[in-house]
């Protein structure tokens, strides 16, 4: 299996800021896409940074023993002092790392991280619906479609389409 | 009826800087309670402006002919570009002066808001579902559950509870 060749051969560490340049080089394709992140897709490296990284409360990547990154995912509170028991994550895979498993790699990551940090529940708030790919990742672990707000993504290939609210309780886990 | 004797006599503003010690008379209790608002119960006066003001888009005030602050409420992008076409606004009626149509004042006056400034949507991302007088107000100004978060709220007296999603379309108002 692919997914096991891969994962065998690379390391999840909290991301450090010496990381970003090669970090920001997987993500700013995908934030230029506009397809799947809400961010401004004409942000630079260092407005990506403050969001992706000093706005959350950790932040990991997905490294090779060579040192390439091939994805990057970071963990924060979902909301303010009486929602943040619910964690909210955010991934990217590296384009050229697609279907080999690194997405579920970060989320079981994510997962233990989550627990780990004392939450006990992990919301995505806007799974864009025509990404199925991710929809269906996130559901074979165990995130359920809670509702879908329509148009609620500003997609910039396809205007605007429909955003699902995930949800999952880690409690018991 | 009620809901026009006292409309009448009132008016909704810009919430000024002035306005913020009254507006936080009222606000205060409301906060401390824990029940309906996700901010932290023992926030102070300057955090609560922060949180209110500074951070939304624009906030407004319902004040009586005396200057008496009844209502407040803020209007901000629900998400960063590409899902900044949806707003979310958080309400706040004084304690004394429920049950007198001032949410629903408030609520009208937020939707020319938002549509004047531009949203196409009004998202509420945390309507705790005990709250069941706010659940319906939203819902016969024409806001639609989306879907119910499990527990997503730490109620500061019944414990964690569910919260829901409410969402109106904005398009063709």
């Amino acid at each position: 299996m692919p997914t096991i060749a891969t994962t065998a051969m690379v390391q999840i560490r909290p991301l450090l800021p010496k990381d970003w340049p090669a970090t920001w080089q997987i993500m700013e394709p995908v934030v230029r896409a506009g397809e799947t992140l809400p961010f401004n897709p004409a942000m630079d490296a260092g407005a990506g940074y403050a969001i992706w990284v000093e706005a959350a409360q950790k932040a990991f990547v997905v490294v090779t023993g060579d040192g390439q990154v091939l994805g990057t995912y970071h963990i924060k509170p979902n909301g303010p002092t009486l929602a943040a028991h619910v964690c909210n994550c955010g991934y990217v895979v590296a384009p050229t790392a697609r279907r080999q498993g690194i997405g579920s790699l970060m989320f079981s990551h994510s997962q233990e991280q989550a627990v780990a940090l004392g939450f006990q529940a992990m919301q995505f708030n806007l799974v864009v619906a025509t990404n199925t790919a991710a929809v269906q990742a996130w559901q074979r672990n165990g995130m359920a479609i809670i509702g879908t707000l329509p148009g609620a993504f500003h997609h910039q290939r396809l205007g605007f389409v429909d955003a699902h609210v995930m949800f999952k309780s880690l409690k018991g886990d």
